[in-house]
Protein backbone atom coordinates (compact mmCIF):
# COMPACT_ATOMS: atom_id res chain seq x y z
CA UNK A 1 0.00 0.00 0.00
CA UNK A 2 1.08 3.82 -0.62
CA UNK A 3 -0.71 6.76 0.34
CA UNK A 4 -1.27 8.23 -2.93
CA UNK A 5 -1.69 7.44 -6.25
CA UNK A 6 -1.60 9.11 -9.60
CA UNK A 7 -2.70 8.43 -13.04
CA UNK A 8 -1.97 10.27 -15.64
CA UNK A 9 2.10 11.22 -15.62
CA UNK A 10 2.27 14.36 -18.62
CA UNK A 11 4.23 17.23 -17.63
CA UNK A 12 1.81 18.16 -15.06
CA UNK A 13 0.37 14.36 -13.62
CA UNK A 14 4.46 13.93 -12.78
CA UNK A 15 4.65 17.61 -11.05
CA UNK A 16 1.62 16.60 -8.82
CA UNK A 17 3.29 13.13 -8.17
CA UNK A 18 6.88 14.51 -7.39
CA UNK A 19 4.85 17.22 -4.98
CA UNK A 20 3.44 14.41 -2.93
CA UNK A 21 6.66 12.76 -2.48
CA UNK A 22 8.20 15.32 -1.61
CA UNK A 23 5.18 16.17 1.08
CA UNK A 24 6.82 12.96 2.48
CA UNK A 25 3.90 10.59 0.90
CA UNK A 26 4.64 7.39 -0.30
CA UNK A 27 3.32 7.57 -4.24
CA UNK A 28 2.30 4.68 -6.31
CA UNK A 29 2.12 5.95 -10.36
CA UNK A 30 0.41 4.90 -13.25
CA UNK A 31 0.09 5.95 -17.15
CA UNK A 32 -1.38 4.54 -20.28
CA UNK A 33 2.00 4.48 -21.80
CA UNK A 34 4.54 2.95 -19.27
CA UNK A 35 7.90 4.92 -20.32
CA UNK A 36 6.22 8.21 -18.45
CA UNK A 37 6.83 6.08 -15.16
CA UNK A 38 10.32 5.80 -15.14
CA UNK A 39 11.71 8.92 -13.74
CA UNK A 40 9.47 9.14 -10.93
CA UNK A 41 10.05 5.70 -10.18
CA UNK A 42 13.76 7.30 -9.87
CA UNK A 43 12.73 9.64 -7.40
CA UNK A 44 11.05 6.71 -4.98
CA UNK A 45 7.49 6.16 -6.77
CA UNK A 46 6.27 2.79 -7.25
CA UNK A 47 5.02 1.95 -10.72
CA UNK A 48 1.66 -0.10 -11.11
CA UNK A 49 0.69 -2.36 -13.38
CA UNK A 50 -2.58 -1.45 -14.33
CA UNK A 51 -5.38 1.28 -13.89
CA UNK A 52 -6.72 -0.95 -11.60
CA UNK A 53 -3.47 -2.49 -9.47
CA UNK A 54 -3.04 1.75 -9.24
CA UNK A 55 -5.93 2.18 -7.97
CA UNK A 56 -6.05 -0.35 -5.73
CA UNK A 57 -2.70 0.65 -3.82
CA UNK A 58 -3.82 3.53 -2.29
CA UNK A 59 -6.58 5.14 -0.18
CA UNK A 60 -6.84 8.55 -2.58
CA UNK A 61 -6.02 8.15 -6.02
CA UNK A 62 -4.98 11.90 -8.14
CA UNK A 63 -6.86 11.63 -11.57
CA UNK A 64 -4.93 13.92 -14.03
CA UNK A 65 -5.69 13.08 -17.41
CA UNK A 66 -6.90 14.34 -20.77
CA UNK A 67 -10.52 15.02 -19.77
CA UNK A 68 -13.13 13.93 -17.89
CA UNK A 69 -14.57 11.65 -20.16
CA UNK A 70 -11.01 9.99 -20.69
CA UNK A 71 -10.63 9.99 -16.44
CA UNK A 72 -14.36 8.26 -16.67
CA UNK A 73 -12.97 5.41 -18.94
CA UNK A 74 -10.21 4.40 -17.12
CA UNK A 75 -11.83 4.29 -14.22
CA UNK A 76 -14.54 2.26 -15.69
CA UNK A 77 -11.96 -0.10 -15.89
CA UNK A 78 -10.39 -0.02 -12.65
CA UNK A 79 -13.94 -0.38 -10.86
CA UNK A 80 -13.51 -3.28 -9.34
CA UNK A 81 -10.71 -1.63 -7.23
CA UNK A 82 -12.81 1.23 -6.73
CA UNK A 83 -15.16 0.27 -3.08
CA UNK A 84 -13.81 2.43 -0.54
CA UNK A 85 -11.43 5.07 -2.59
CA UNK A 86 -11.22 8.64 -2.70
CA UNK A 87 -10.78 10.01 -6.16
CA UNK A 88 -9.59 13.81 -6.75
CA UNK A 89 -10.20 14.66 -10.58
CA UNK A 90 -7.85 17.04 -11.88
CA UNK A 91 -8.56 16.64 -15.31
CA UNK A 92 -10.43 19.38 -17.42
CA UNK A 93 -14.00 19.27 -18.98
CA UNK A 94 -17.62 21.01 -18.63
CA UNK A 95 -20.28 20.72 -15.70
CA UNK A 96 -22.06 17.87 -17.95
CA UNK A 97 -19.02 15.73 -18.05
CA UNK A 98 -18.00 16.32 -14.36
CA UNK A 99 -21.31 15.08 -13.20
CA UNK A 100 -21.12 12.13 -15.29
CA UNK A 101 -17.88 11.29 -13.92
CA UNK A 102 -19.05 11.89 -9.98
CA UNK A 103 -22.25 9.81 -11.22
CA UNK A 104 -19.70 6.74 -11.78
CA UNK A 105 -17.92 6.94 -8.95
CA UNK A 106 -20.46 7.27 -6.29
CA UNK A 107 -22.06 4.37 -8.43
CA UNK A 108 -19.37 2.40 -7.80
CA UNK A 109 -18.68 2.64 -4.21
CA UNK A 110 -16.29 5.25 -4.19
CA UNK A 111 -15.92 9.31 -3.31
CA UNK A 112 -15.08 12.32 -5.74
CA UNK A 113 -13.85 15.73 -5.08
CA UNK A 114 -12.89 17.31 -8.49
CA UNK A 115 -10.49 20.63 -8.89
CA UNK A 116 -8.95 23.03 -11.21
CA UNK A 117 -5.34 23.49 -11.10
CA UNK A 118 -4.73 27.56 -11.56
CA UNK A 119 -1.39 27.02 -12.43
CA UNK A 120 1.77 26.02 -14.81
CA UNK A 121 3.37 22.55 -13.72
CA UNK A 122 6.46 24.71 -12.55
CA UNK A 123 4.45 26.06 -10.11
CA UNK A 124 2.96 23.01 -8.36
CA UNK A 125 4.13 22.82 -5.15
CA UNK A 126 3.99 26.34 -4.42
CA UNK A 127 2.70 28.14 -1.00
CA UNK A 128 0.38 30.82 -3.79
CA UNK A 129 -0.11 28.12 -6.21
CA UNK A 130 -4.19 27.88 -6.10
CA UNK A 131 -6.11 25.07 -7.15
CA UNK A 132 -9.83 25.16 -7.02
CA UNK A 133 -11.96 22.33 -5.49
CA UNK A 134 -15.25 20.65 -4.95
CA UNK A 135 -16.53 18.33 -2.61
CA UNK A 136 -18.20 17.65 0.66
CA UNK A 137 -17.14 20.15 3.85
CA UNK A 138 -16.05 16.64 5.30
CA UNK A 139 -13.90 15.57 2.30
CA UNK A 140 -12.54 19.19 2.10
CA UNK A 141 -11.60 18.39 6.23
CA UNK A 142 -9.99 15.23 5.09
CA UNK A 143 -7.96 16.01 2.23
CA UNK A 144 -7.19 19.38 2.38
CA UNK A 145 -3.12 18.71 3.26
CA UNK A 146 -3.07 16.68 0.47
CA UNK A 147 -4.53 19.01 -2.45
CA UNK A 148 -2.15 21.78 -0.40
CA UNK A 149 0.81 20.17 -0.78
CA UNK A 150 -0.32 20.50 -4.94
CA UNK A 151 -0.69 24.27 -4.06
CA UNK A 152 -0.91 26.00 -0.95
CA UNK A 153 -3.32 28.60 -1.80
CA UNK A 154 -6.16 25.83 -2.22
CA UNK A 155 -9.78 26.55 -2.16
CA UNK A 156 -12.88 24.74 -1.94
CA UNK A 157 -16.30 26.02 -3.43
CA UNK A 158 -18.71 23.95 -2.75
CA UNK A 159 -19.95 20.53 -3.13
CA UNK A 160 -21.39 20.14 -6.91
CA UNK A 161 -19.45 18.63 -9.45
CA UNK A 162 -20.61 21.03 -12.14
CA UNK A 163 -19.57 24.06 -10.29
CA UNK A 164 -15.72 24.01 -11.46
CA UNK A 165 -17.18 24.76 -15.11
CA UNK A 166 -19.30 27.51 -13.92
CA UNK A 167 -16.42 28.81 -12.11
CA UNK A 168 -14.22 28.33 -15.00
CA UNK A 169 -16.61 30.51 -17.45
CA UNK A 170 -16.15 33.43 -14.98
CA UNK A 171 -12.72 33.81 -14.23
CA UNK A 172 -12.19 33.71 -18.44
CA UNK A 173 -15.03 35.35 -18.83
CA UNK A 174 -13.05 38.06 -17.16
CA UNK A 175 -10.09 37.63 -18.69
CA UNK A 176 -11.64 37.60 -22.23
CA UNK A 177 -13.31 40.93 -21.63
CA UNK A 178 -10.25 42.53 -20.43
CA UNK A 179 -8.94 41.10 -24.08
CA UNK A 180 -12.23 42.08 -26.04
CA UNK A 181 -12.47 45.52 -24.67
CA UNK A 182 -8.42 45.93 -26.29
CA UNK A 183 -9.75 45.12 -29.42
CA UNK A 184 -12.50 47.14 -29.34
CA UNK A 185 -10.76 50.05 -27.94
CA UNK A 186 -7.74 49.24 -31.23
CA UNK A 187 -11.41 50.11 -33.45
CA UNK A 188 -11.93 53.37 -31.85
CA UNK A 189 -8.29 54.37 -32.29
CA UNK A 190 -7.80 53.00 -35.27
CA UNK A 191 -10.50 55.10 -37.24
CA UNK A 192 -9.64 57.76 -35.45
CA UNK A 193 -6.09 57.53 -37.23
CA UNK A 194 -4.30 56.84 -33.81
CA UNK A 195 -1.46 54.51 -34.50
CA UNK A 196 -2.10 51.24 -32.57
CA UNK A 197 1.58 51.18 -31.15
CA UNK A 198 0.39 54.18 -29.43
CA UNK A 199 -2.97 52.48 -28.25
CA UNK A 200 -1.42 49.87 -27.13
CA UNK A 201 1.78 51.68 -25.35
CA UNK A 202 -1.07 53.31 -22.98
CA UNK A 203 -3.30 50.39 -22.34
CA UNK A 204 -1.08 50.24 -19.12
CA UNK A 205 -2.62 53.32 -18.02
CA UNK A 206 -5.81 51.38 -17.62
CA UNK A 207 -3.90 48.21 -16.49
CA UNK A 208 -2.93 50.39 -13.50
CA UNK A 209 -6.52 51.13 -12.71
CA UNK A 210 -7.58 47.44 -12.89
CA UNK A 211 -6.94 46.96 -9.24
CA UNK A 212 -9.26 50.16 -8.09
CA UNK A 213 -11.91 48.47 -10.36
CA UNK A 214 -11.26 45.09 -8.60
CA UNK A 215 -11.29 46.72 -5.10
CA UNK A 216 -14.69 48.37 -6.18
CA UNK A 217 -16.58 45.08 -7.65
CA UNK A 218 -14.94 43.10 -3.95
CA UNK A 219 -16.27 45.46 -2.26
CA UNK A 220 -19.96 45.20 -3.32
CA UNK A 221 -20.60 42.61 -5.18
CA UNK A 222 -20.15 40.14 -2.71
CA UNK A 223 -21.98 41.18 0.16
CA UNK A 224 -24.26 43.05 -1.99
CA UNK A 225 -24.03 46.53 -0.50
CA UNK A 226 -24.42 48.63 -3.09
CA UNK A 227 -25.61 51.90 -1.66
CA UNK A 228 -22.93 55.12 -1.62
CA UNK A 229 -20.29 54.27 -4.30
CA UNK A 230 -17.63 56.30 -4.99
CA UNK A 231 -19.07 56.29 -8.34
CA UNK A 232 -22.59 55.83 -9.03
CA UNK A 233 -24.09 53.46 -12.07
CA UNK A 234 -25.56 56.77 -13.12
CA UNK A 235 -21.68 58.24 -13.32
CA UNK A 236 -20.98 55.02 -15.54
CA UNK A 237 -23.94 55.15 -17.82
CA UNK A 238 -22.77 59.28 -18.53
CA UNK A 239 -19.57 57.82 -19.50
CA UNK A 240 -20.20 55.07 -21.39
CA UNK A 241 -22.98 57.22 -22.95
CA UNK A 242 -19.99 59.41 -24.10
CA UNK A 243 -17.88 56.31 -25.02
CA UNK A 244 -20.78 54.83 -27.23
CA UNK A 245 -21.16 58.25 -29.00
CA UNK A 246 -17.45 58.16 -29.69
CA UNK A 247 -17.63 54.94 -31.17
CA UNK A 248 -20.31 56.02 -33.41
CA UNK A 249 -19.00 59.41 -34.84
CA UNK A 250 -15.76 57.41 -35.69
CA UNK A 251 -17.60 55.25 -37.47
CA UNK A 252 -16.18 51.86 -35.85
CA UNK A 253 -18.46 48.73 -34.72
CA UNK A 254 -19.46 49.63 -31.25
CA UNK A 255 -21.39 46.19 -30.50
CA UNK A 256 -19.60 45.83 -27.05
CA UNK A 257 -20.04 49.76 -25.91
CA UNK A 258 -23.54 49.02 -26.84
CA UNK A 259 -23.90 46.19 -24.32
CA UNK A 260 -22.21 47.76 -21.64
CA UNK A 261 -24.70 50.79 -22.77
CA UNK A 262 -27.97 49.00 -22.45
CA UNK A 263 -27.11 46.85 -19.58
CA UNK A 264 -26.20 50.32 -17.32
CA UNK A 265 -29.93 51.44 -18.42
CA UNK A 266 -31.46 48.04 -17.74
CA UNK A 267 -30.18 48.73 -13.96
CA UNK A 268 -31.16 52.66 -13.73
CA UNK A 269 -34.68 51.68 -15.07
CA UNK A 270 -35.00 49.53 -11.98
CA UNK A 271 -34.39 53.09 -10.01
CA UNK A 272 -30.46 51.92 -9.21
CA UNK A 273 -29.28 54.98 -10.52
CA UNK A 274 -27.45 56.31 -7.34
CA UNK A 275 -26.43 52.63 -6.44
CA UNK A 276 -22.91 51.03 -7.88
CA UNK A 277 -22.07 49.94 -10.67
CA UNK A 278 -22.39 45.90 -10.11
CA UNK A 279 -26.21 46.24 -8.46
CA UNK A 280 -26.68 45.35 -12.12
CA UNK A 281 -25.69 41.63 -11.35
CA UNK A 282 -29.19 41.11 -9.10
CA UNK A 283 -31.09 42.79 -12.11
CA UNK A 284 -29.21 40.53 -14.83
CA UNK A 285 -29.58 37.50 -12.41
CA UNK A 286 -32.91 38.07 -12.76
CA UNK A 287 -33.31 37.40 -16.63
CA UNK A 288 -32.48 33.76 -17.80
CA UNK B 1 5.22 89.22 -18.97
CA UNK B 2 5.61 85.18 -17.83
CA UNK B 3 6.14 82.08 -19.03
CA UNK B 4 3.44 80.45 -18.90
CA UNK B 5 -0.06 81.31 -17.89
CA UNK B 6 -2.82 78.99 -16.64
CA UNK B 7 -6.34 79.85 -16.22
CA UNK B 8 -8.45 77.64 -13.94
CA UNK B 9 -7.43 77.10 -10.49
CA UNK B 10 -9.70 74.03 -9.22
CA UNK B 11 -7.36 71.09 -7.68
CA UNK B 12 -5.70 69.93 -11.32
CA UNK B 13 -5.32 74.25 -12.39
CA UNK B 14 -3.30 74.89 -9.27
CA UNK B 15 -1.13 71.49 -9.61
CA UNK B 16 -0.28 72.56 -13.59
CA UNK B 17 0.52 75.84 -12.68
CA UNK B 18 2.55 74.70 -9.31
CA UNK B 19 4.25 72.06 -11.45
CA UNK B 20 5.78 74.83 -13.88
CA UNK B 21 6.69 77.18 -10.75
CA UNK B 22 8.54 74.00 -9.49
CA UNK B 23 10.44 73.54 -13.24
CA UNK B 24 11.23 77.10 -13.06
CA UNK B 25 9.10 79.19 -14.97
CA UNK B 26 7.54 82.23 -14.24
CA UNK B 27 3.34 82.20 -14.06
CA UNK B 28 0.53 84.17 -14.47
CA UNK B 29 -2.80 82.87 -12.94
CA UNK B 30 -6.17 83.25 -13.42
CA UNK B 31 -9.82 81.80 -11.85
CA UNK B 32 -13.51 82.89 -12.41
CA UNK B 33 -13.10 82.92 -8.49
CA UNK B 34 -10.11 85.23 -8.03
CA UNK B 35 -9.71 83.87 -4.31
CA UNK B 36 -8.27 80.25 -6.06
CA UNK B 37 -5.59 82.38 -6.93
CA UNK B 38 -4.39 83.71 -3.31
CA UNK B 39 -2.01 80.29 -2.58
CA UNK B 40 -0.50 80.14 -5.51
CA UNK B 41 0.37 83.97 -5.55
CA UNK B 42 1.98 83.05 -2.00
CA UNK B 43 4.64 80.58 -3.90
CA UNK B 44 5.31 82.85 -6.71
CA UNK B 45 2.85 83.14 -9.86
CA UNK B 46 0.77 86.04 -10.51
CA UNK B 47 -2.70 86.60 -10.49
CA UNK B 48 -4.38 88.22 -13.66
CA UNK B 49 -7.09 90.36 -13.44
CA UNK B 50 -8.86 89.21 -16.30
CA UNK B 51 -8.76 86.41 -18.78
CA UNK B 52 -7.74 88.40 -21.37
CA UNK B 53 -5.05 89.82 -19.61
CA UNK B 54 -3.96 86.74 -18.36
CA UNK B 55 -3.75 85.08 -21.79
CA UNK B 56 -1.85 88.68 -22.82
CA UNK B 57 0.82 87.54 -20.33
CA UNK B 58 2.65 84.50 -21.71
CA UNK B 59 3.20 83.48 -25.16
CA UNK B 60 1.77 79.75 -23.64
CA UNK B 61 -1.56 79.69 -21.85
CA UNK B 62 -2.70 76.45 -20.06
CA UNK B 63 -6.33 75.71 -19.90
CA UNK B 64 -7.63 73.65 -17.25
CA UNK B 65 -11.55 74.10 -16.23
CA UNK B 66 -14.55 72.25 -16.28
CA UNK B 67 -14.91 71.18 -20.23
CA UNK B 68 -14.19 72.52 -23.82
CA UNK B 69 -17.28 74.03 -24.15
CA UNK B 70 -16.31 76.35 -20.82
CA UNK B 71 -12.99 76.69 -22.03
CA UNK B 72 -14.39 78.21 -25.40
CA UNK B 73 -16.73 80.75 -23.83
CA UNK B 74 -13.19 82.09 -21.72
CA UNK B 75 -11.27 82.61 -24.84
CA UNK B 76 -14.02 84.56 -26.73
CA UNK B 77 -13.96 86.80 -24.17
CA UNK B 78 -10.47 86.55 -24.29
CA UNK B 79 -10.10 87.08 -28.46
CA UNK B 80 -8.26 90.12 -28.69
CA UNK B 81 -5.64 88.75 -26.69
CA UNK B 82 -5.15 85.60 -28.67
CA UNK B 83 -3.44 86.56 -31.97
CA UNK B 84 0.21 84.71 -31.94
CA UNK B 85 -0.21 82.62 -28.70
CA UNK B 86 -0.64 78.94 -28.37
CA UNK B 87 -3.29 77.56 -26.28
CA UNK B 88 -2.90 73.88 -24.22
CA UNK B 89 -6.60 72.83 -23.49
CA UNK B 90 -6.78 70.38 -20.82
CA UNK B 91 -10.04 70.14 -20.41
CA UNK B 92 -12.23 67.74 -21.03
CA UNK B 93 -15.04 66.95 -23.87
CA UNK B 94 -16.31 65.00 -26.44
CA UNK B 95 -14.35 64.97 -30.35
CA UNK B 96 -16.91 67.27 -31.31
CA UNK B 97 -16.85 69.95 -28.89
CA UNK B 98 -12.32 69.49 -29.15
CA UNK B 99 -12.86 70.45 -32.96
CA UNK B 100 -15.17 73.55 -32.07
CA UNK B 101 -12.52 74.99 -29.89
CA UNK B 102 -9.58 74.15 -32.05
CA UNK B 103 -11.59 75.92 -34.53
CA UNK B 104 -12.02 79.01 -32.80
CA UNK B 105 -8.61 79.39 -31.42
CA UNK B 106 -7.37 79.02 -35.09
CA UNK B 107 -9.87 81.40 -36.69
CA UNK B 108 -8.38 83.83 -33.70
CA UNK B 109 -5.19 83.81 -35.23
CA UNK B 110 -4.03 81.07 -32.07
CA UNK B 111 -2.03 78.10 -32.14
CA UNK B 112 -3.76 74.80 -30.01
CA UNK B 113 -3.00 71.60 -28.51
CA UNK B 114 -5.44 69.70 -26.54
CA UNK B 115 -4.09 66.96 -23.85
CA UNK B 116 -6.01 64.61 -21.54
CA UNK B 117 -4.36 64.24 -18.21
CA UNK B 118 -3.77 60.45 -16.82
CA UNK B 119 -3.54 61.10 -13.31
CA UNK B 120 -5.09 62.55 -10.46
CA UNK B 121 -3.78 66.19 -8.85
CA UNK B 122 -0.72 64.47 -6.70
CA UNK B 123 0.32 63.22 -9.28
CA UNK B 124 1.05 65.99 -11.43
CA UNK B 125 4.66 65.94 -12.17
CA UNK B 126 5.97 62.80 -11.68
CA UNK B 127 8.72 61.03 -13.95
CA UNK B 128 5.59 58.65 -14.79
CA UNK B 129 2.77 60.96 -15.18
CA UNK B 130 0.97 60.61 -18.61
CA UNK B 131 -0.72 63.25 -20.66
CA UNK B 132 -1.57 62.43 -23.92
CA UNK B 133 -1.65 64.97 -26.01
CA UNK B 134 -2.47 66.09 -29.87
CA UNK B 135 -1.16 69.01 -31.82
CA UNK B 136 1.30 68.97 -35.09
CA UNK B 137 4.71 67.60 -34.56
CA UNK B 138 6.29 71.34 -34.34
CA UNK B 139 4.20 71.69 -31.71
CA UNK B 140 5.40 68.74 -29.58
CA UNK B 141 8.79 69.68 -30.44
CA UNK B 142 8.76 73.12 -29.37
CA UNK B 143 6.51 72.76 -26.20
CA UNK B 144 7.37 68.90 -24.93
CA UNK B 145 9.40 70.45 -21.84
CA UNK B 146 6.14 72.23 -20.90
CA UNK B 147 4.08 69.24 -21.16
CA UNK B 148 7.11 66.84 -19.92
CA UNK B 149 7.00 69.06 -16.59
CA UNK B 150 3.23 68.19 -15.26
CA UNK B 151 4.09 64.56 -16.50
CA UNK B 152 7.12 62.73 -17.52
CA UNK B 153 6.10 60.45 -19.41
CA UNK B 154 3.72 62.38 -21.76
CA UNK B 155 3.11 61.17 -25.65
CA UNK B 156 2.17 63.25 -28.67
CA UNK B 157 -0.28 60.73 -30.03
CA UNK B 158 -1.53 63.02 -33.53
CA UNK B 159 -2.77 66.12 -34.85
CA UNK B 160 -6.09 66.08 -34.91
CA UNK B 161 -8.67 67.47 -32.24
CA UNK B 162 -10.89 64.73 -31.85
CA UNK B 163 -8.40 62.32 -31.65
CA UNK B 164 -8.19 62.62 -27.79
CA UNK B 165 -12.22 61.40 -27.40
CA UNK B 166 -11.49 58.53 -29.30
CA UNK B 167 -8.43 57.25 -26.88
CA UNK B 168 -10.21 58.02 -24.02
CA UNK B 169 -13.10 55.78 -25.68
CA UNK B 170 -10.37 52.86 -26.27
CA UNK B 171 -9.07 53.10 -23.24
CA UNK B 172 -12.19 53.13 -20.56
CA UNK B 173 -13.50 50.55 -23.30
CA UNK B 174 -10.54 48.23 -22.02
CA UNK B 175 -11.15 48.66 -18.12
CA UNK B 176 -15.35 48.41 -18.89
CA UNK B 177 -14.28 45.18 -20.47
CA UNK B 178 -12.36 43.82 -17.34
CA UNK B 179 -15.30 45.03 -15.43
CA UNK B 180 -18.23 43.80 -17.29
CA UNK B 181 -15.95 40.72 -17.28
CA UNK B 182 -16.41 40.31 -13.71
CA UNK B 183 -20.29 41.50 -13.61
CA UNK B 184 -20.56 38.58 -16.35
CA UNK B 185 -18.63 36.02 -14.51
CA UNK B 186 -20.36 36.83 -11.70
CA UNK B 187 -23.94 36.21 -13.10
CA UNK B 188 -22.13 32.48 -13.94
CA UNK B 189 -21.20 31.91 -10.52
CA UNK B 190 -24.21 33.15 -8.66
CA UNK B 191 -26.88 30.18 -11.22
CA UNK B 192 -24.02 27.76 -9.98
CA UNK B 193 -24.47 28.35 -6.15
CA UNK B 194 -21.12 29.93 -5.81
CA UNK B 195 -20.48 32.39 -3.52
CA UNK B 196 -19.41 35.46 -4.82
CA UNK B 197 -17.20 36.35 -2.21
CA UNK B 198 -15.11 33.43 -3.41
CA UNK B 199 -15.51 34.07 -6.90
CA UNK B 200 -14.02 37.61 -5.96
CA UNK B 201 -11.37 36.08 -4.05
CA UNK B 202 -10.53 33.89 -7.03
CA UNK B 203 -10.64 37.39 -9.66
CA UNK B 204 -6.82 38.20 -9.08
CA UNK B 205 -5.74 34.85 -10.37
CA UNK B 206 -6.99 35.70 -13.66
CA UNK B 207 -5.95 39.52 -12.98
CA UNK B 208 -2.20 37.40 -13.11
CA UNK B 209 -3.00 36.75 -16.56
CA UNK B 210 -4.24 40.18 -17.55
CA UNK B 211 0.02 41.12 -18.16
CA UNK B 212 0.07 37.88 -20.67
CA UNK B 213 -3.37 39.08 -22.44
CA UNK B 214 -2.09 42.39 -22.65
CA UNK B 215 1.97 41.38 -23.77
CA UNK B 216 0.09 39.04 -26.62
CA UNK B 217 -2.30 41.93 -27.45
CA UNK B 218 1.10 44.26 -27.79
CA UNK B 219 2.89 41.65 -29.39
CA UNK B 220 0.52 41.10 -31.73
CA UNK B 221 -2.12 44.28 -32.78
CA UNK B 222 0.17 47.40 -33.44
CA UNK B 223 2.50 45.39 -36.34
CA UNK B 224 -0.86 43.27 -37.40
CA UNK B 225 1.50 40.39 -37.21
CA UNK B 226 -0.75 37.85 -36.90
CA UNK B 227 0.84 34.50 -37.82
CA UNK B 228 2.14 31.60 -35.57
CA UNK B 229 0.64 32.80 -32.59
CA UNK B 230 1.26 31.10 -29.46
CA UNK B 231 -2.83 30.14 -29.43
CA UNK B 232 -4.92 30.27 -32.47
CA UNK B 233 -8.45 31.94 -32.94
CA UNK B 234 -9.96 28.49 -33.38
CA UNK B 235 -8.40 27.91 -29.80
CA UNK B 236 -10.01 31.05 -28.35
CA UNK B 237 -13.26 29.95 -30.36
CA UNK B 238 -13.52 26.27 -28.45
CA UNK B 239 -13.15 27.83 -24.96
CA UNK B 240 -15.15 30.61 -25.66
CA UNK B 241 -17.86 27.99 -26.91
CA UNK B 242 -17.27 25.83 -24.08
CA UNK B 243 -17.59 29.01 -21.42
CA UNK B 244 -21.15 30.09 -23.53
CA UNK B 245 -22.58 26.35 -23.12
CA UNK B 246 -21.62 26.82 -19.55
CA UNK B 247 -23.73 30.59 -19.10
CA UNK B 248 -26.68 28.45 -20.82
CA UNK B 249 -26.73 25.40 -19.01
CA UNK B 250 -26.69 27.30 -15.46
CA UNK B 251 -29.64 29.77 -16.77
CA UNK B 252 -27.47 32.89 -16.88
CA UNK B 253 -27.74 35.46 -19.28
CA UNK B 254 -25.19 34.92 -21.67
CA UNK B 255 -25.13 38.38 -24.31
CA UNK B 256 -21.51 39.55 -23.05
CA UNK B 257 -19.46 35.86 -24.01
CA UNK B 258 -22.23 35.34 -27.16
CA UNK B 259 -20.94 38.67 -28.67
CA UNK B 260 -17.05 37.41 -28.16
CA UNK B 261 -18.25 33.84 -29.75
CA UNK B 262 -20.06 35.69 -32.27
CA UNK B 263 -17.53 37.98 -33.32
CA UNK B 264 -14.42 35.07 -32.81
CA UNK B 265 -16.43 33.48 -35.36
CA UNK B 266 -16.82 36.47 -37.83
CA UNK B 267 -12.64 36.12 -38.08
CA UNK B 268 -12.78 32.29 -38.55
CA UNK B 269 -15.17 32.94 -41.33
CA UNK B 270 -12.73 35.12 -42.93
CA UNK B 271 -10.19 31.71 -42.77
CA UNK B 272 -7.83 33.41 -39.79
CA UNK B 273 -8.63 29.96 -37.53
CA UNK B 274 -4.69 29.87 -37.64
CA UNK B 275 -4.10 33.41 -36.75
CA UNK B 276 -3.94 35.19 -33.01
CA UNK B 277 -7.56 36.02 -31.98
CA UNK B 278 -6.39 39.94 -32.61
CA UNK B 279 -6.50 39.75 -36.22
CA UNK B 280 -10.43 40.07 -35.88
CA UNK B 281 -9.30 43.85 -35.66
CA UNK B 282 -8.85 43.90 -38.94
CA UNK B 283 -12.89 42.35 -39.90
CA UNK B 284 -14.57 44.23 -37.40
CA UNK B 285 -12.51 47.44 -38.69
CA UNK B 286 -13.91 46.74 -42.10
CA UNK B 287 -17.37 46.68 -40.82
CA UNK B 288 -18.91 50.68 -39.83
Amino acid sequence: MSDITVIGLGAMGSALARAQLKAGRSVTVWNRSPDKAGPLVADGATAAATAAEAVAASPITITCVKSHPQTTQILRNAANALPGKTIIELSTGSAAEAEELAEMIEGAGAEWMVGIINAYPHMIGDADTVLTVVGTEQQWAAHAPVIQALGGGSVHVGDQAGMLAALFAGLFTVRQGFMWGMIYGALACKKAGIGLQTFSDLVPISMGMMKPYYDYFAATAPTASYDDPPATMRTYAAALEDVLASFETLGARDDLPRLFVEMTHKGMAEGLEDKALTAVIDVLSRDG
